[in-house]
């Protein structure tokens, strides 16, 4: 078995509300040294496989198909052990 | 100035029912070695501090009071750089 850390972005140049919305609270709440914040998911996934590469290409499908929306998110696979 | 990652992750037992629907999600489309998903949110925090230690302290003092709630989530500062 093997378990997989995906992080998934939001693309540079896409808006990201929440991330304004957390920047501007924290500098609200007395923090003026934060800049830009950006938010983002990330999912850890327990695959019943043991083979790195098949696990890496399931994995891949699963991002483009379900996880992320190619069109204003990139994702990363980022342990996989 | 230094860039966080921060990651927020339920604690172990809490339901996180996002992370069922996905995994549901993924056995029905085809992937049936998927096993437990949990879902966790990500931020990349820009700070303009240049010491570490600071930046460290004033993360942690940010995660507890906005970014998690420490009832049910946890944090982790992943990366400082």
């Amino acid at each position: 078995m093997l378990r997989a850390t995906v992080r998934i972005e939001l693309k540079k140049g896409v808006l990201d509300p929440q991330g304004v919305t957390i920047k501007n609270s924290l500098v609200d709440m007395g923090y003026p040294e934060v800049g830009n914040v950006r938010s983002g998911k990330v999912f850890v996934i327990d695959l019943d496989v043991d083979d790195h590469d098949k696990a890496r290409s399931i994995l891949d499908e699963m991002c483009t198909k379900l996880l992320a929306n190619p069109v204003v998110e990139t994702y990363t696979i980022e342990e996989l052990q």
